[in-house]
């Protein structure tokens, strides 16, 4: 109801601001009996978390998680999984600049008018550092999803004007982690890196696109009407801070095409399958078995090395500066919290899905 | 949970297929001493109905909703609004080639895999017949953000490769009802329907995108995290038959600017502005008070004049023909329902807003 | 959220006011793939009907149910189910002496508070007339109880001050049917039956409580912490109009017990039970394979056919006095409900527990 | 939907087992701008605590609450308020002897059953001490109650068979926390200790009732049809660990009237009242203004200090006997449990009954 649960039958609550005592969340109904390698959780953490590359912001944040519960012998036992992040920030910093500012393109206007009351510090419940309960829920939903053989990736495909030009079909997911701005190719991988350094040394920011393949999807996952198996994923990425579009399968491209020229084809193979993948693996809502592929559009991070012009609550003129240690470029923090989005929406219809025929 | 219901507070729960014996919903959460104009639900429901023009399908559908509950001397209760729309079809009409068929690009194949038992006659509930009842909630949706003064309207920004190129501060929403092809651009208008007049002479279908504006948002709308307005936005945008893309505010073409050059700067102009609103309106998931401003990508209807190849049932092959009476390009009926949908969202985030704080 | 919906996977949405065109609901979750009865489902309903005996009321109403959609072929498609019964009440009748009075232990006066505008018609949606839609839903839900071999009866245990004595043990559930209070032991049923035509001699109204048996429910129904099977047995109870207490199992008389002599001592005999069943077939909130049984406790009727003493909207004094034909006694009637209710919660609990452990 | 989440506006969803590292919760849906008074949160907890007096479990656990979230500066933000208790139990105790028992009417058996897979120490996720998560949560709940003036509280008026002989019209609420068993008439109170006392020599336990009264609540307060106010609190008190069974109003005892001797009259002083109040406060499902009250009925606790017969998870005969410190009476210490989950209820429905009407 108040936005801070996502999901209907695996369920993730989370709580926390940037610079409160911790970070955390409960992650509900999932099934008893499964394994969980917490250090694959922490790995996942660890893609997130700052300070894993000179083109990221250099904060240190440990971003340990500690489960509190659910978890028994290393094995869910189907209660709520609580779980916390301490926050490694010194409470002590001073961010009484920031108390009546609003920043431009941030949250601090918005947040100051609809609650009246707020915690100003690092950007408060708006902060993108949420979204670690996010990779750690999401961890555990991969497993889940590994359990019934479902492959999922994601990578930067776009830095500013820098464009990986192969399809999600061309590249090697196993490329992926091999640089740090996460983009499979090696050539326009490096492009995108001193293309932010670059930008870095201006104090500005560029935004980028991330695209996610999800393989081996059971046919029947989504269901239809208003919880489209693409409208939920939809939601779960306009949620992560800084996202502006999304598109499945053709995308906004779709409409370059007639329908003649659009449509696929079944054929039966081994199995029926379509023989192009226009529709992403996703007809009516719902997955075909073909491949699940999106693109998210992020936005430049709001926060620049720069000043700019702004108002503060009494309405007086100001300028604010960024301070502190910034993304220049947000994106190869955010394949991983794609991801897990990505996996949360899988593993929910996945268990919805296993009551839905007699 | 099934995926029938949209809202949290304000919610509509929609039933019915294609060619059943009626289609309906029931909304709840509409807050009693709403007066309702029926003639202006009926009339919203006359501007997604087939047959209102020669460039949209030429089937005879009557739509005439009847309210049965809720509303008592014309002003809502309280109480769930049930409401039916009769089918027209005849239900002795002959569906028996499409029992077994899977029809490219429709959802014959994913519903027959997820429920083994499905409704084969005109899609069944995967028919965008269901968006009726959307259009009704829609339109309750709208009176009671009238209420509140928030304007809202969509119109087709583009069809096929032929595009409205002005942006949405240029149009006069009263010039939206103007055509048939609901463009506020005369000259554009022409250029659409010609051409999906000779799309239809081929027996092909085209796609495009629909931009929906919002005026008069109070500040505050949206719930943080999981529930960003623009989130929601998105879910039941990508809910809609056909929708394959969601981006607002900047949206995809944000990636081409730069932070300093994206930024939204506010400044105090009897009250706190932005300058610029490549933010759409939307900061941190809440309503900021400029316009919302998104964009739908339609790809092209699925049910073509042309013979395509395809599976049954048995996995044979096997050539599939539309038949009968079908939309060459969905998107003029479509303008309204991006409406409903849009209202919809509005107002469940206005009455949730309504207990955020003290 | 605005209670119109009950249930969490297999859900039932309700509408619709006593003297408005009709009444019916959506029923959503129902698993594909499931045989409906028609038959069954109406003969549910007219155990619920007035006019079925001359201790009831004498109002004819026809009450056949018609369903909408979610049904092909008699079997179900996954889609929701939405179905309705119309109302057969003259809408001309004239109910004006109701429109400002406030019935004393009836819901006028709360809902006039809480709506400002109501529909006063025979108690409009407070009326007890809803209660028709929950016995369709829970007929469906029988069904698929039913499938998995579930039995579930209600019966008659309590009529003012004439008691059954008689435990759910020593009653045979073939006996409920044979007479107009349902109550399974005939010389019991006599006298309370007699006892009722005293009272509505007097035109007096009188309670007493209903005995609701299941058995063979799979062990590992119910959900730990607050979705306990008997917490939602309870809440579905106490919906029901009229009711002022449930108790579960050993129920309030568990107080008048030490632990030594309440607890139920597990012993193996072809597989583990318990010797004894205070428990009511619930531990923790999760049934462990024995009988269910609870305790309902219905008031009298408050529509009496005496003047009685109230006030108007106005805060005047005024006299009221039931008109036309209502209940000396719901209890017979309200064993269907009874039943209907406790076959909804049992069914959602039977889905969402496939989907507990991996 | 896994029944870790209570409430639908202002909801609490907690985690923790007994013997976990820690237990807790998250509170959403609170409004932002309330005070919150920690120290009476704390005291709350205290007043739920073990060790507390002689007749409960002198077990030492500290249940300092720890909040994480959501406040600043000592009043809600309207973010997600998280919050963890650390439990104070050794890991390293030794609970191998309860692996695989299944001890008389605990929830052993059943949890073993769904969940294949448990912790079994001291009770895991069954035991009550979860409870004390709601005792934090119900404490923010009474403070938002009290700044709408709604004043509530509870007290035990049975144990065994000692009955408190007043109604809850003529005690006074300032003396319940005069004595060790939270009854507000000292002579009872007195016996029910020696009572106690003498139970815990045997080595037994006892049950009783517990009843609460609410006072000052707005009119309009529940929701019809399902979400009864009497429904939503019967639900709250059944998930209850050892509640049997609940009333309201006239309760059970409704059946020993007629209609004409039951209905409460309404009358006009100084605004419109009850003169006799056996609706309990509560009409149609909706509050009334006049004093809520209910009674809640607690088995003996389970764990006794005998040896019991049982059977283990290989199904062979084991016996079982209490070790530790446990209590031979739990009402003193459910009576803050009572409350809280009432405040629960309340605070949902009074938010939500801001959005009822336009």
């Amino acid at each position: 109801m108040s936005g801070n649960t996502f999901g209907n039958i695996f369920t993730l609550t989370t709580f926390g601001e940037s610079h409160g005592e911790a970070i955390g969340g409960i992650i509900d109904g999932c099934p008893a009996g499964l394994k969980i390698d917490v250090d694959f959780v922490q790995n996942e953490l660890d893609r997130r978390k700052p300070g894993q590359s000179h083109i990221v912001t250099q904060r240190k944040e440990n971003d340990a998680v500690n489960f509190l519960s659910g978890i028994f012998e290393d094995i869910t036992t189907g209660a709520p999984i609580g779980f916390v992040i301490n926050n490694d920030n010194p409470k002590s910093k001073d961010y009484s600049h920031l108390k009546d500012a609003f920043r431009p393109s941030h949250a601090d206007f918005t947040y100051q008018q609809k609650y009246g009351h707020r915690d100003y510090r690092g950007g408060g419940r708006s902060s993108a550092r949420e979204t670690a309960s996010r990779v750690v829920a999401g961890a555990i939903a991969k497993l889940l999803l590994k359990r019934h053989k479902v492959e999922l990736f994601a990578y930067v495909s776009q830095v500013h004007n820098i464009k990986l030009n192969k399809s999600h079909t061309e590249i090697n997911a196993a490329d992926i982690e091999k640089n740090s701005i996460r983009c499979p190719d090696e050539k326009t991988a490096q492009q995108m890196i001193t293309h932010i350094e670059n930008i870095k040394k201006q104090g500005d920011t560029v935004g980028g696109t991330i695209t996610c393949v999800i393989k081996n999807t059971p046919i029947g996952l989504g269901e239809p009407v208003f919880n489209k198996l693409h409208a939920e994923l939809g939601k779960a990425m306009l949620s992560i801070n800084a996202v502006k579009g999304f598109e499945y399968g053709a995308g906004f491209d779709c409409i370059n095409y007639k329908g003649s020229e659009l449509n696929d084809i079944f054929e039966n193979k081994n199995g029926i399958h379509t023989k192009t993948n226009h529709s992403g693996g996703i007809q009516g809502g719902i997955s075909n078995g073909e491949d699940i592929y999106f693109n998210v559009a992020f936005k430049p991070v709001a926060t620049i090395m720069q000043p700019q012009q702004s108002v503060n609550a009494a309405g007086d003129e100001i300028i604010v500066e960024g301070r502190g240690r910034h993304d220049p470029c947000v994106l190869p923090r955010a394949v991983p919290i794609v991801e897990a989005m990505a996996a949360l929406v899988l593993a929910d219809f996945l268990l919805l899905n296993k009551i839905t025929k007699l």
